[in-house]
């Protein structure tokens, strides 16, 4: 699976990402000039034409061709043609059909598929295909049969902690379905901010969020742009905990006493919804009546993390609840509560999710399960029957290379699960929480390595080489670059502010070696701080960490001076001292940059490091005694996290010095 | 005046943009700290409020700092305090008074303004003043008394030939505000395009924008955004010529027979409203009331550019008309629309504004003339009495570098008006015309050249050294990508998606010589033409040709080998040609690139020329006969565009050449 292609004898460059189900190339190509064109000859509707005119659009772009805007093949021109069964379920559900079959030959390419959606996956990976030579560009004879081995592929943004303005969403969604997730899991309450408009209760966003909010009209929006896109959008309003800022507008909701005002600090609240008063309930069943009219999916996340009971431990009339209904503790409350939010929610036609804290023996059959604690709560629900999905894995925000996110499996072969309770694991989602993320660095957070996790859930579970991985991520970075994500600008424009100048050559050296350090325990940022500082910027799992990890690998393999690898290490060692000495005088006139004054300097020692062990290795010099201790030492010491910054460099330059005799 | 900073004791850097009125840096410096506060203690209203926001989240950007939001100063700590006296006007007017005294000490800052708008200007300039240094960020203590030279500092964007989103205008207002420009002249109609919602006659846009326009919701944020910003908006709906746009949905409006469908080419179109029927004028009565009712700036502009009479002279009815009432032109006959068109205008409360095309004798004293073809037309209208704004030297779109635009002045000493006609130039508008530029190129087109010709209209005459300049605008584009404007990092995502590839130093070394050529015959080029070659996404005067000027200036000052301009040099031509060469490869799988083959063979050429040119300079090398001519020859060939590009190096290149004695 997946590999058929490096057989053949086609000069086909493999950059789809994720890795269709079955792919074979053969020789020949389907050269693209301005007399191309689009055809939707089976089905068609509004989804797919729009669908259709993006791709041209994309193609365009790609290109620089000017194409027809017809969307039916003629006679003399070669074309794409899709055909397409039925328009698929309104909404789209979680069995909704996305396979599709995309053959492309010397005189044409066609794609079939039985639902529009399946049509828009199959469109993706036409466009992956576009290639460039002599004769301008083309597509490659493929043959691909492709189909998830997952039907839920989700991305949790966290719009609460930091808000995210309808246009980064956007792009967000058009990420998405680049590398064919179908979930936009949105996150829309926490202690921070509420940012889902109610026209019932309008205090919620009124007071609860700083002005910063969704109209119900921009929710809709993003439904239908969504939908466009072949994405389900399971909006999430946390309940009864990490509800503060509901009680900002709505103090008679709470377990203690208002007046309340939204968290700036991260971290749990005691705060929590009283799930004693019928009011609550009654307020809850307005609310997300109201929410069942603009988000037409049949889940609703009400999340349950993170509820401390403490709020409902310190109010004497919610003790007294207890004790009249015989609820053991705090957990069993928030069964009870959950129990009746279930009833509201089938009432207005919803699933309830929730994560794993909602699991508790009274918790109705239908909930999903979504396991953020532990693989572990995965295995537990599927054992008792619920069906689940899988995010402890993938939490974007603890700056995980993308290597590990990528060989993170919802359903690994060991896994002790029969295949009936295997069939219960729907899939999984990335998680980007913004605690420490704003509207500007989000992109570089998600990007690329949520591609990595998509095809996680996309592709076959053998598809799994990690250097392939990388090589494939590469070309979908640009890809998601082209479609107006700014992973690649953003860090750029930031470095440029920090250094105040233009000529940043060797800041961008130095930042090469370094990532922020993802589970902080930074407690001085508050959700009021700007995130201008490095950890904020910098990229996590930058490409020049495996890039690095490779060339030594390959200088390792035959040590010597003049070799490719022995040049280029010399040479990279150099650059980074002469970095660390440009970036100290830019220091001197940005505080800013300056922060990185620890790591710079400690740059320079690598690259002294770096060029006295290349020597060693290609035995240009002798190995004082004590040497090769004393210089792990130091990487090792180098290995901690300083300003909330780790170095991408430490474990190949242990190798290096490792292999030193 | 704007030069007292130079002779100061103090360590302050000037890198303000525009240059004040007046300005005296002092010893000593206002140290920001988290305890830094901002308060309003005069006249104080929401606009005021919010610029103070806005002031603040910018200053924390800037300098990492979490500082209060509370609008008051406190005993204990330093703080910038804003006194204005009033609103201002409402709606802000061409005499709105804009001065500001800013005066900064160590132990605090104070802004003292007549108006609201004032305040602004000056909360842009302080932000301009922060600098950095080891013990943090601070203000040099500086007394600055400012106000404009010119009350009209407009920018002109066309959003019919290529729409542009909101999120890009309300960037693009940004940028005008932190440069001090007052007027966003909005370019709503085009043959190419109908951009905004008439709910009196909606298929103006229903049937003549491809579904791409601004509702009135979101024309009135534009609005209300702008005088945020202390911005005017003064609409601009072109008519009787350029109109066809009108004409799909309302043929009857037109000239000649219809259908009509929107104009793809760009250019001249022949047709135009007919000034002979009642209808044209009730339908204008009712869309201009309309538009009214929108934009409350006091003048709405007509355009009335280059109609050309053709329609009308090939409708018998219409030359029937003419004879009638002894119209001896169609020029006659405009005129008689546009005195019309004034008076409907008047009854609903607006000037007039029109090209120069619409002066003529008839013409109402009350319009206000923009002149586009040439500065002749300025003193032809100030000489008859009308005041008048001028664009003709400010055609972003002609690619002239920043100095060219910098150096043209609306009212040069020598003009031949006396100072009463002179009082009747408000200024002028940089214009940016968008044939050949969408929404992605937008930003690299306006900025930062604009930010040059933002100086011309605000400061002093006598400000106009070029080298002083240059140094200023690196500063103030670095500022403008602060407020989110893609100018420096669009061109990099572009070029990243035409090589196919992250690593692009190669080709940022073969683009730093190259510029895209302005006023072309590039016919080839429609509306619907996707806009991602070289000459769509290369910045004009990218700040590389300035630098090579410079470089080659000081090195001839002393031509030696080993002197530092000599040094700078050969290492500069040795990556010309490093890069000719790395960029070719490049160009084998990249069909888009390699439409600059030419000009990376050329770029070799170039480097060679420079090397032997350093080495017959500095002795190194004999000169052979005939060199000096056939070197000079070759590059003059160079100098020609080719592919819609020129070379930036070559002027620099000659000088060079001409020294070989």
């Amino acid at each position: 699976v997946g590999e058929a292609w490096a057989q053949s004898k086609s000069a086909f460059t493999n950059t789809l990402m994720p890795m269709p189900a079955k792919i074979s190339a053969h020789a020949g190509e389907l050269t693209l000039t301005p007399d191309f064109r689009l055809s939707a000859s089976g089905f068609r509707n509004r989804r797919l034409e729009s669908g259709l005119q993006r791709l041209r659009t994309r193609l365009e772009y790609a290109t620089g061709l000017t194409l027809s805007r017809e969307l039916t093949a003629i006679d003399k021109a070669v074309s794409l043609e899709v055909r397409v069964q039925s328009a698929g379920q309104e909404p789209q559900s979680v069995n909704e059909d996305e396979s599709y079959a995309l053959k492309v030959t010397a005189v044409g390419a066609t794609i079939d598929a039985p639902t529009v959606v399946g049509a828009l996956r199959g469109m993706e990976t036409f466009l992956q295909l576009i290639q460039g030579g002599s004769n301008g560009y083309y597509i490659p004879a493929v043959k691909i049969e492709d189909s998830p081995r997952f039907p839920w592929r989700g991305l949790l943004i966290d719009c609460a902690r930091h808000f995210q303005p309808i246009e980064v969403l956007q792009r967000t969604l058009d990420g998405m379905a680049a590398v064919k997730m179908n979930v936009f899991h949105w996150r829309l309450t926490d202690d921070q901010g509420f940012r889902m408009e109610s026209k019932i209760f309008p205090k919620l966003t009124g007071l609860g969020s700083d002005g910063l909010y969704y109209t119900q009209a921009q929710a809709r929006e993003i439904v239908a742009y969504a939908r466009d896109h072949g994405i389900r959008v399971v909006p999430d309003f946390d309940m009864p905990g990490h509800a503060r800022s509901w009680f900002v507008g709505y103090p008679e909701l709470a377990s203690g006493p208002g007046p309340y005002v939204l968290r700036r600090k991260f971290g749990i609240d005691d705060a929590a919804m009283d799930p004693t008063r019928e009011t609550t309930f009654a307020f809850l069943d307005k609310f997300l009546g109201e929410m069942a009219g603009i988000f037409p999916d049949p889940y609703l996340h009400i999340s349950g993390d993170e509820s401390n009971g403490a709020q409902w431990r310190a109010n004497p009339k919610i003790v007294a609840y207890m004790r009249q209904h015989h609820l053991k503790d705090t957990q069993a409350l928030q069964a009870e509560f959950n129990q009746r939010i279930e009833a509201l929610l089938t009432k207005h036609g919803k699933h309830m999710m929730g994560w794993d804290e909602v699991l508790h023996p009274a918790l109705p059959k239908d909930v999903v399960i979504e396991s953020w604690r532990d693989t572990r709560f995965l295995v537990d629900a599927a054992k008792r029957g619920y069906r689940n999905i899988l995010a402890a894995p993938y939490y974007l925000d603890h700056m995980k290379t993308a290597e590990e996110y990528y060989l993170a499996d919802p359903l690994p072969p060991g896994l002790d699960l029969t295949s009936e309770q295997r069939k219960l694991v729907l899939g999984g989602e990335a998680c980007m929480w913004t605690e420490f993320v704003d509207s500007e660095t989000l992109d570089s957070r998600v990007w690329p390595r949520a591609a990595a996790i998509a095809e996680r859930f996309w592709s076959p579970l053998e598809v799994r080489a990690v250097d392939d991985m990388y090589r494939r991520l590469s070309s979908a970075s640009l890809r998601l670059e082209g479609l107006g994500l700014t992973h690649l600008t953003y860090p750029e424009a930031a470095l440029r502010q920090m250094a105040g100048t233009e000529d940043i050559d060797a800041v961008r050296t130095f930042v090469s070696v370094l990532e922020p350090y993802g589970m902080s325990a930074d407690n001085k940022t508050i959700q009021l701080t700007p995130l201008d500082r490095f950890n904020n910027v910098l990229p996590p799992d930058p490409p020049d960490r495996y890039k690095f990890y490779v060339l030594v690998q390959s200088f390792l393999q035959h040590p010597s001076a003049d070799s490719k690898g022995g040049i280029e290490l010399n040479i990279l060692f150099q650059r980074w001292r002469d970095a660390s000495e440009k970036v100290q005088a830019l220091m001197e006139t940005s505080p800013l940059l300056a922060e990185g004054r620890i790591r710079s300097q400690q740059l320079r020692e690598l690259a002294t490091i770096g060029s006295e062990t290349v020597d060693h290795l290609t035995k240009m010099s002798v190995v004082p005694a004590g040497w090769k201790e004393s210089t792990l030492a130091k990487l090792k010491a180098y290995e901690k996290p300083t300003d909330m910054l780790v170095f991408t460099v430490i474990v190949p330059l242990k190798d290096l010095v490792s292999a030193v005799q």
